[in-house]
């Protein structure tokens, strides 16, 4: 799959398979968001993989719209210094975010991003030190309708070219 | 190319060929950045896509290491509300960076990321209204060295896989 492709027809996927992902898909998307560039490369995160299904759904009690970990073959807690501390924390989580889940797509692996709104009952359930925080987690898994992958992409959801595109000024 | 290797070959990208982008790259890659997800589909950006040579090196002056931008063949220009607001704003401008970025990639098109330290100056080189926001722009052009598109993974300059991940604990 190409890039162009994956970017265009990659949509949010909430519904998964009951089925575990390889170790091989597993280290493919974690590897992909080790390689995102960061300011500085000062690659502001740590990585936690859950597959624990305990743990998953836990966890996605702790934000109002991460109902969809719970039913998730892996879920990628975003570890990072406080999103205040400066802007590009967030920036970089961003980067990373974006190549997991395009690396995961290309292997027919869906993903939705949760907002975490409990950070620290999340860094009770997952043991994470104090300076460090949790505000995304990612849900992998062989999406549950498996014509998403090859679904057209869709039309619309998105503001138009001209509305957000200008050209050498405002 | 597929994205696994965009992910692994790509590389910042400082110094490009005198040479303009074709419309239809450029456009690709502004088209990668409209696709990207965001949190509630809020899209809080617009780019400006700046190829007035003059222009990007006024910009180029605006941050520490920002100097690239004067010899990109166009700059993409990050606008949006402020950054503090919610910490989502630069994580979903984090995700946009890396589609544009990928994508251009496989293009055989070279970018860097430059941050913007002076803000007030760059809302009055680009005009942008008073609520919006530049903190990141990206250059992208042809390398200078070619060679870099199809070079070897870098080795170093990552943290140790082991190091950042995490198996369903801290």
């Amino acid at each position: 799959m190409d890039v162009n492709e994956a970017i265009r027809f990659k949509r949010a996927v909430r519904e998964f398979k009951n089925e575990k992902l390889t170790d091989d898909e597993i280290r493919t998307i974690l590897k992909a968001g080790r390689r995102a560039q960061s300011s500085k490369n000062s690659q502001p995160w740590h990585f936690i993989a859950i597959q624990e299904h305990g743990k998953l759904e836990q966890l996605s009690k702790l934000g109002t719209f991460a109902g969809h970990l719970a039913g998730a073959a892996l879920g990628v807690a975003i570890i990072t210094p406080h999103p205040d501390e400066r802007f590009s924390i967030m920036f970089d989580a961003g980067q990373a975010a974006a190549y997991m889940q395009l690396a995961a797509w290309e292997l027919g692996v869906g993903s939705c991003l949760a907002t975490i709104y409990e950070p620290d009952q999340a860094r009770q359930l997952l043991g994470f030190p104090e300076d460090l925080h949790l505000r995304i987690a990612i849900s992998f898994g062989y999406p549950a309708d498996e014509s998403q992958i090859t679904q057209a992409p869709q039309g619309n959801g998105r503001m138009a070219f001209n509305e957000i595109i200008h050209w050498d000024t405002w």
